[in-house]
């Protein structure tokens, strides 16, 4: 991913300083146009903005008090695009800000092959100036997204869309066993039904249920949830076709129990609730 | 429904008879210019296809016994809307078959307010030739897919579908629950990031993993499950910020299990084996 972005970065026309632990590794980008450090003190001293990319979120602030890496830092933006936990970020954020520099926590919502195009997409959070002042030069990996000055937003919101690309993907696993139990193409049925089906329903569903959640009102403007589970059909023809239940049941019991809890006339946006509940429970 | 179809048939121009078991609901429909008819039998016998759609699958085969009702079957096309199993469409296109007409069996991907609508699918099954007999009026309801001679295709197609958009919801309940614990605006999240997120992995990913579930090679194109399985990043920051994982666990077991079973260099497609085996174990 590194690579990815320095080279983004030179096709953007940046004069780039890059270090690698394994320096072998920038060889490419050297042959593109970068510098190259030879250490994490020379790279972070070439430039006002140090963006930081490598496996493990603990291993980055002991590389940035690498010797003189630490007074290196003084007056500049550090960008951690490595993945973490909100607590992680805003632990860092604190010992950068320490040492007199800025610092923004970046989740990147793409693979490296993606970095530069414009389905990319960079979110950020943490200090906001530094992330207005070099917007331009974090435009060249991706569509640039700042989330608010706590540095935990990014690792969030990263981590909240990656469970509901894995809800999505279980979904797909679920109704791909359903048509191949039935001796069905399941690429046919995803490119020609599943796809467009999932983006009408995203598109018609998800907005009006996420501004349930945000106000609290489940009300139910189409079919409601006694009405969901009157009937386990998706169960019932999965089990007769020898599909296991095992990702589409636990939605399923949370709808049942919400309607036992008695918002059977609510909407399923409700099972939010289950999920994480508004009011800390008593 | 039944009514949202008929009015689709009516501003279409064509001619319409209508039953409904409370004949009074049916009144919109008859200034809208239908014929009322005062039997099912009446009501089958007015039109070379006949259009079903009641509530419940089992009593649909006693509507079509209806006094005289099976007797004015006869030459005509059935084209059952009702939601049912496959198992019931099978069977109730034997009885109608035996009763000399073809039969229909439908699934519709809408709600009735989109009928009629670029949006809106109608799946079909079973008798191939009154389908293309028919298309042309079935076209006034939505876009018209026909799915095989299996009368059962239609209702597993459906349920399918179904599926695939209770797996969307499930990732969405969890990355609502996400945000919400951390604050953030969950309509915001959703229609700028999480939406257009989905709509990039769908586009990216179900396609290549629909193929590896029909080819049944499951070598990893990106990243592979021993390294999405390594660290618990959504599980351990869901039970920090008190969200539960109910819905995001059952993807992550069956993830590390195929990882035990020794496919961890492998894509998250295989995962499919664990749902619905490609041979039926020993
Ligand atoms: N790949 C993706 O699709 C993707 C997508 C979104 C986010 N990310 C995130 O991007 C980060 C990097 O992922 P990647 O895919 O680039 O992983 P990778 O291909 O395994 O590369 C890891 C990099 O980290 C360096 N590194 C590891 N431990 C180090 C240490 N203790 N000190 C200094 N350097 C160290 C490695 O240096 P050596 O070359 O010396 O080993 C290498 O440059 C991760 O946090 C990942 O979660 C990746
Ligand atoms: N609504 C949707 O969004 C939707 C989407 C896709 C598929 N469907 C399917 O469409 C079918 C109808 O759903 P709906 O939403 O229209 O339900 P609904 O609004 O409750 O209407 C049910 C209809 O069925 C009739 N009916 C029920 N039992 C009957 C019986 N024993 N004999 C004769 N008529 C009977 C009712 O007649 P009365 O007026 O006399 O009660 C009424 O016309 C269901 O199979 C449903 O799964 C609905």
């Amino acid at each position: 991913m590194g690579t990815a972005l320095a080279a983004a970065l030179l096709a953007a026309g940046h004069r780039v300083t890059v270090w690698n632990r394994t320096a072998r590794k920038a060889d490419g980008l050297v042959e593109k146009g970068a510098r190259r450090a030879t250490s994490p003190a020379e790279a972070i001293g070439a430039s006002d903005i140090v963006i930081v990319c490598i496996l493990d979120y603990a291993d980055v602030a002991p590389l940035l008090s690498d010797d003189g890496a630490d007074a290196a830092l003084k007056g500049r933006v550090v960008v951690n695009v490595t993945n973490g936990s909100p607590a992680e970020a805003r632990e860092l954020a604190e010992r950068v800000a320490g040492l007199g520099a800025d610092y923004l926590d970046g989740g990147i919502m793409a693979v490296p092959d993606i970095i530069g195009q414009p389905q990319a997409v960079v979110l950020y959070s943490g200090a906001k100036d530094a992330f207005e002042a070099h917007r331009e030069v974090l435009d060249a990996f991706a569509g640039s997204v700042y989330l608010g000055a706590d540095p935990g937003l990014a690792p969030l919101n990263d981590l909240a869309l990656l469970s509901g690309m894995y809800g999505m993907f279980g979904g797909f696993l679920h109704a791909a066993g359903l048509v191949r139990s039935a001796g069905g193409n399941v690429t046919a049925f995803t490119t020609e039904l599943l796809i467009p089906w999932l983006r009408v329903m995203a598109d018609s569903q998800l907005p009006a249920m996420a501004a349930q959640v945000d106000s609290g009102d489940y009300g139910a403007t189409g079919s409601h949830l006694a009405m969901q589970v009157s009937h386990d059909a998706i169960g019932d023809v999965s089990r007769a076709q020898g599909v296991s239940t095992d990702l589409f049941a636990p939605l399923w019991e949370l709808m049942k129990r919400r309607v036992a809890d008695g918002h059977g006339a609510e909407s399923v946006g409700g099972v939010v609730e289950l999920v994480h509940p508004r009011e800390p429970r008593a």
